[in-house]
């Protein structure tokens, strides 16, 4: 493992509601100085959380909404931030009842995920929850939320559509086909 | 597909050298009016792009670098902002030489894929790169990169390492995996 830099000096360049912005002043081993900034986003303090919720065997829910960042609907998974107090499966649970009405009998933490790591320090939980149910609870979405569906045989085909694009949604889609498969649990 | 909220103002709220925190009134079609905010990086005007670069069938050029979100060195794909008046796949290429040390003789473009479409508009291209030879190019990196590597098939547990994060890398390898597989240029 290399020596990491010596961060020389951190400072606040902008803050909005959401976003905090720092700069850093680094100076790696070799004796290079650099300034990066990075991300700091404020919503996060409890972590976050992503479910792949299987309705059978090989079928992920999906769920669609307005995407403020891309100005479109945007296909994905249910996701969300984990409360004071929550525990990551059942802030997953909440999510999953919250955004595509079901609640889950069996709830798995598989990993983390990063954003981009370059810039900001954000991680989000993959959960997988299987043995569904149908359960809504009030989430604070603006307007309802439509559900649909992946079969995780068709994940390439899936990328290929204007309408999901997410990078970690698709990692967290195919790291549970490949964990199933492996365990011997799903069958191309 | 559901109709767009009405874009009622929006204006900067936060800026940094880097990032523009931009807040956004809406309202959503039903009447409800929400105030959110989105993320712009200023640098990536021309794009990014992320390389899945083979160096034989089935494996894959990882780099490792100090991440300063993170705070700590992670294993990634190369990756880089497009240069003005330069095409995704020379991009792909140049970001290849300067931060594994090698050109392909063959690149493709797979995809784009977003990064947390809620917050940012930001995308990145997915370019495979085939054919390898040796060509280092000069960076901007404050220190020598470390060049690994991953087999297609090992992307489950590459995932469990602490310093493999990043989900969008992890997408675009399991893609490319897909990918080969269906057109049968790749066998377990």
């Amino acid at each position: 493992m290399p020596q990491k830099p010596e961060i020389l000096e951190a400072r606040i360049v902008a803050k909005s509601r959401l976003f905090t912005v720092e700069e850093v002043q680094l100076r790696f081993s070799n004796g290079i100085e650099r300034t990066y900034e990075r991300l700091v986003n404020k919503g996060q303090g409890y972590g976050a959380v992503m479910v792949v919720a299987l309705r059978d065997a090989r079928t992920a829910v999906l769920i669609e909404e307005y995407c403020g960042g891309m100005d479109n609907y945007q296909l994905s998974l249910p996701k969300g931030l984990v409360e004071p107090g929550e525990d990551v499966l059942d802030a997953a649970n909440r999510e999953l009842m919250e955004e595509a009405g079901f609640g889950a009998q069996r709830l798995e933490y598989i990993t983390h995920l990063s954003l981009s790591p370059g810039y900001m320090s954000q991680q989000i939980a993959v959960v997988l929850a299987r043995d569904l149910y149908e359960k809504r609870l009030p989430g604070d979405e603006p307007e309802p939320i439509r559900v649909d569906s992946v079969d995780l045989y068709a994940l390439g085909e899936l990328a290929k559509q204007d309408n999901f694009t997410e990078g970690r949604a698709l990692a967290a889609l195919y790291l549970i086909r490949d964990l199933l498969e492996q365990r011997g649990e799903l069958q191309r």
